[in-house]
């Protein structure tokens, strides 16, 4: 049995939307996506996702209420998770049961954004900062934000992959919490798959890392998990022919 | 009336954790603070907080249930003030009434670390690393590192702080939600008043910018607001003269 209300997912390519919208078709909600693509240069989110939030994010989620009560937007994704496992999954099918697994499963729902997104992030950032430096420069360019994160990141994100390992491990269910797909997993999907497990050319790059999936063996194995998870696969080949063909519309503009 | 349990607030210097013992102290809550130094050179936390969680993070909160419950961890700042409030402050005296408010504090919770926090940490990590570079290549790496801020992290920066200036404004109440001081503004005192507002220095640093308290008025009046809050001032005034104790005996014993 579904809600009434209807929701309007804002999402951006390659962005923490795609977690959202993954939530949405597993609680089998009456939803639109409203699609953005990046900058292909600065890769920001465009001018126009400004007219949605004042910060120019992706995910906003809008949320019309059957009942006539005002329009909702929630933006930043450990609140939309949150809000909707609260109000749209009475029977608890992505949550864990007992208080103790629900607070880890919130830890999760902060900690994500909160500690490894931020670390992720950064990696990121700088290691693309040499492509944009002056020709002359590229190479120092590249030492130097080596050097940081080097100095920083890298560090950061070893601790942070050896810890989730072990989190796995000790749960022994292949799950974060509760031995279930649960919103941990949901919203972990954008930095353990879509960032590392699924961008092995990026962390070659960043952290001059290969075989992720030798290393974290409950990493890999919980990768996968997410990857054939049929409502995963369903929204993510929607996603690509719907990117697909506005990419090409554009050309076709040109 | 407070509650019997008992709370280890795990304390480290400079850091998110000082927000979580300002709630601590206006729930007027029985705890313990065990203080931890930062090391002098890296401003990393110190190993023993490893002992304490894998992440060698602070603030952890523990707490000691009266009713005989096992012990609960708690890390992440949204987590945490979330969990205080929900069950330690029945009159609400520190959250906000009505369901959209709560959402609007919930959000803030998620906001500060998930946005802010990242955008700010960056910042300031890249503007160290010059320090920190071989000298011949200070000035290089100054150059480079002020690139990187420029290209990406200041313009989040300057983007987040006129969005956080128009909240207060369109609030008109002096407090980011509900118009009194709540988990939002215990939350946000971190990243606005210690890491920006109480470090002109550091800001002058990383973003080049003066005098934020004529820039954005609002911000500033909240920031004398959390300055001036008579249990912020008396855990910064405990915490000052217990951390420049703990420095004198490290003196001594050397």
């Amino acid at each position: 049995m579904s809600s009434q209300d209807k929701f309007i997912l804002y999402w951006l390519d390659e962005s923490r939307a795609h977690r959202i919208l993954w939530l949405l078709e597993l609680l089998e909600l009456d939803y639109d996506v409203d699609v953005y693509l990046r900058h292909e240069e600065t890769w920001r989110g465009p001018p126009e996702l400004f007219h949605v939030h004042p910060l120019g994010k992706s995910p906003i989620l809008e949320i019309k209420f059957a009942d006539g009560r005002p329009n909702l937007q929630l933006a930043e994704s450990g609140l939309i998770i949150s809000y909707l496992l609260k109000n749209y999954d009475p029977q608890r099918r992505f949550s864990p049961k007992g208080e103790r697994e629900q607070i880890k499963m919130d830890y999760y729902l902060h900690y994500a954004e909160g500690t490894l997104e931020a670390i992720l992030m950064s990696m990121l950032i700088n290691s693309t900062a040499k492509r944009v430096a002056p020709l002359g420069m590229r190479t120092l360019a590249k030492v130097y934000s080596r050097g940081v994160n080097n100095g920083y990141y890298i560090h950061e994100y070893h601790l942070n992959l050896r810890y989730l390992e072990q989190q796995l491990r000790a749960e022994g269910t292949g799950y974060f919490v509760g031995g279930k797909l649960t919103g941990a997993d949901i919203i972990l999907s954008f930095p353990i798959y879509e960032n590392l497990f699924d961008n092995e050319a990026g962390v070659k790059e960043c952290a001059d890392e290969t075989d992720l999936y030798k290393k974290y063996p409950n990493l890999a194995a919980w990768c996968d998990k997410i990857k054939n998870n049929p409502a995963y696969s369903r929204i993510t080949d929607m996603m690509r022919a719907k990117v697909d063909e506005m990419y090409a519309m554009k050309r076709r503009r040109r």
